[in-house]
């Protein structure tokens, strides 16, 4: 496999029954288990033990795995039993080049992380004298194209936070032209009114997911309990489409659906009483389901945002740094000019927004400001994931295993057609999602078979893999899943 | 001084001009230098330069410092021109126990540390098989008497959006009882609007400072700087007393003053048209110029909120971790309960909040959710703060210094009467402030003269310095502003 050095160790599949090109692949970890091991009754009675211990003080009510991330390595996690799972889930898609990499754990104890996490600094008010090196070496090195400049934040929610303030406050500079602020304004913004506050809205689409603190949770569409009892906004939602599947056989319904969509978005903007800041869109709607929409949707989208004189935030959140194939997933779309922010966090590790018109740098200081604004800490790790990405060039890597596991996929569906529907995200390497009539169930008996998977939206089963999730892996994967339709 | 171990280096103050007590003293931090060192102008040609090349991807409006942090050392902090200034701002007051402190350091480096880093792991679905240890020997060790439990989040602001979800969920819960969701709430609560997304507030005070994303700068209102633009929430906002001082001699009317904003409180909870279903207040009203107000508020506002079920939230964000002369500056009132909840940040380095009452755990998963819900290596950092806290005795170091400081300055005051007015914080600890005529000129001065000092609120000169702040350090400050105060 040429992109890889050829001192890595060639990887040995021994699970039976995993036929498939096994032995021609060298693993991109080395020193990683070559297959799951499940040796206890799910959970085991460490991780029951341990669950109840946590739980005394912390809430384990969504915990699915006590994990011991010390035995961890490369794509397979270690519970506290000592079991060991395949991870096609990787920590909700937040570990890009596996556990405990050498090369990861090399930077954390450098002296610059170490300096970054002691004296970790107010970035605002006191950035340190390397921080520009830190920048432009790591995070601003992975810029999407055309968007030169970063906005640090602390997570993703933030990073969608922050990329909405900086939309609303480009709206109003542009209203009100280079003049002060009317004392109007700053009286009536201190008790939360217009026109100091604003009455303007952020446009999401449904079955969206942004985050979960109060502005980006009121762009957030995706399911009831992640909304229920919080207060919110009166913002806007138009429909995202809904693509029938297999596309080819759907071109048409799918174009007019689009279409359609794409006129609500217009009619949304031009009519809603609260005016349209910005567009915020993910690539692929992740925790909504993964729900996708063609490339000529995003230009549109562009085109018609961009005539209006609304900005438009691509989060990329979930799908960024690699796994779609290419490091940005809206580079899949040949945009006619770039989207105005690009909100990334999770596999980053780091989070903010690259932009690229200066216009969204507001002209006064302490107006996109807190505490920490960043990490710098952070930004070192995300410089050492770019690094390890590059040397072993893993972006190809998730384009190539992807590609190898959708036809795999594909075939298994034919074989399968009331298990696998709607199989989905065909040349966006591994971001790979299916609707499955028995999801739960499917879940947890790959769990007990090794395989840590991943579900979302209503019924569908995301695949997360890391970046150095290869074909061996995806075998290991799809091999199990047969066993589990074949009802073994 | 009895709380040193005998092995730390006595201090040479050589700096002209500081005579109290500046021989007797050991410093808690070993290797910092004796005084500052300024060379240049300020900002230097190498701040200067710098500054230009960050500008050109990153926000440097409100830059204040390009610090080189690999030569700060304890309380002294160095700019990219070898300049070096007592610091008493120390990151926004978010620095505890020094820069580069040895201590902290190591624990950088510790495999338990790397694993974190380089594992950082969703801690709602998988946490670490050592969690509860980190926790119950760090996080838990610190927590506010009467509070067990704790919820980790990423930042200030976070701990706070975190803490008013919790309060409205558990709002919601009290008034629905133990039935499920309707068919309505959820509908609703997808299109942002009431039941799901329920018309409910939280409740601040006029001057509070609670963070900057949308839900929490919905109860900040300390400037009109950090809301303008911003779309926010209509909810209320109480009078904080207005003390007048001397205290002493204005017993009466400060009596009065706090008699009038808690029958306004009693009022808004009673009136408002959005129920209030939390009301969130710092000890000490930091960024809105510290403001403080008496044990007895505080211990009024307890009863207040309890006797009508609104739930009492404490944001300790700038005033825990000791710089009080507690560890908790409300364990200074006294309380006839606990607060419902208390949320930190900055000096702990990790976030969250604390609670007692275990109905603040929603009782559905995926509720109080996101990808990271905090972070377990701030929290091993807060832990190897803690012990450096507890070896040294730091909170009584704070309480003693701060009692010795604040002595000095109210002698300054009667020297010079119209430079130093209000003079705020006596018996807590370093947290002190004053009002000065010429706020900014104060602040540039003494930091030519090499000590960095913070403002806040309209004409406030606040100190923030570290917990390893001595009595030497305390006297150089006096020093420095005494020979401002002269006009030299």
């Amino acid at each position: 496999m040429s992109l890889l050095p050829s001192s890595f160790r060639l990887g040995r599949i021994a699970a039976p029954g995993l036929k498939h090109h096994a032995r021609q692949y060298a693993t991109l970890f080395e020193n990683q288990p070559q297959r799951p091991d499940v040796q206890t009754v799910l959970p085991g009675p460490l991780s029951v033990e341990g669950r109840a211990k946590l739980g005394r003080v912390f809430d384990t009510g969504a915990m699915r795995m006590l994990v011991d991330y010390e035995r961890s390595q490369g794509n397979y996690i270690v519970d506290a039993d000592q079991n060991r799972f395949l991870d096609t889930f990787s920590q909700i898609a937040s570990i890009a080049v596996g556990y405990n990499n050498p090369h990861v754990a090399k930077a954390i104890t450098s002296p610059e992380m170490v300096r970054a996490m002691v004296n970790r600094p107010a970035l605002g008010n006191f950035p340190s004298t390397d921080m520009a090196d830190i920048l432009t070496s790591g995070l601003l090195k992975a810029a999407p194209p055309g968007l030169s400049s970063i906005f640090t934040a602390s997570t993703g929610s933030d990073a969608n936070e922050t990329a909405y303030k900086a939309a609303f406050i480009w709206r109003r500079a542009v209203e009100r032209g280079d003049v002060d602020f009317t004392p109007e304004e700053i009286a009536s913004s201190m008790n939360n009114k217009a026109p100091g506050a604003p009455e303007y809205s952020i446009m999401s689409f449904d079955g969206g997911f942004h985050g979960r603190t109060f502005g980006s949770l009121a762009t957030t569409r995706s399911k009831a309990i992640h909304k229920l009892d919080v207060p919110s906004f009166d913002w806007p939602s138009a429909p995202f489409p809904k693509l029938q599947y297999p596309l080819d056989q759907f071109a048409q319904e799918n174009a007019a659906e689009e279409e359609r969509c794409i006129h609500e978005v217009e009619r949304i903007i031009d009519s809603n009483p609260k005016p349209v800041a910005a567009v915020v869109v993910e690539p692929i709607q992740s925790e909504g389901g993964d729900n996708h929409a063609s490339a000529n949707f995003f230009r549109e989208l562009r085109r018609v945002t961009e005539r209006r004189g609304v900005l438009l935030i691509v989060d990329e959140v979930q799908t960024g740094v690699g796994p779609s194939g290419k490091f940005w997933a809206h580079e899949h779309w040949n945009l006619p000019s770039p989207p105005d922010m690009v909100t990334f966090s999770k596999k980053a590790q780091a989070a903010g927004f690259y932009y690229g018109r200066k216009d969204l740098r507001p002209k006064q200081p302490y107006r996109q400001f807190n505490t920490w604004m960043g990490d710098p800490a952070r930004a070192l790790v995300f410089k050492a994931i770019l690094e390890e990405i590059s040397r072993l060039n893993l972006v190809e890597n998730a384009a190539q295993t992807g590609k190898h596991l959708f036809n795999s996929l594909e075939a298994l569906a034919k074989k399968y057609p009331h298990e696998i529907l709607n199989l989905r995200g065909k040349d966006r390497g591994t971001f790979i999602a299916w609707d499955s009539p028995r999801r739960d169930d499917v879940i947890s008996k790959a769990l007990r078979k090794g395989i840590l998977i991943g579900g979302s939206g209503a019924r569908a089963i995301r695949l997360r893999p890391m970046l150095i999730f290869q074909k061996q892996h995806a075998d290991m994967l799809v091999e199990t899943l047969e066993s589990i339709l074949r009802d073994e």
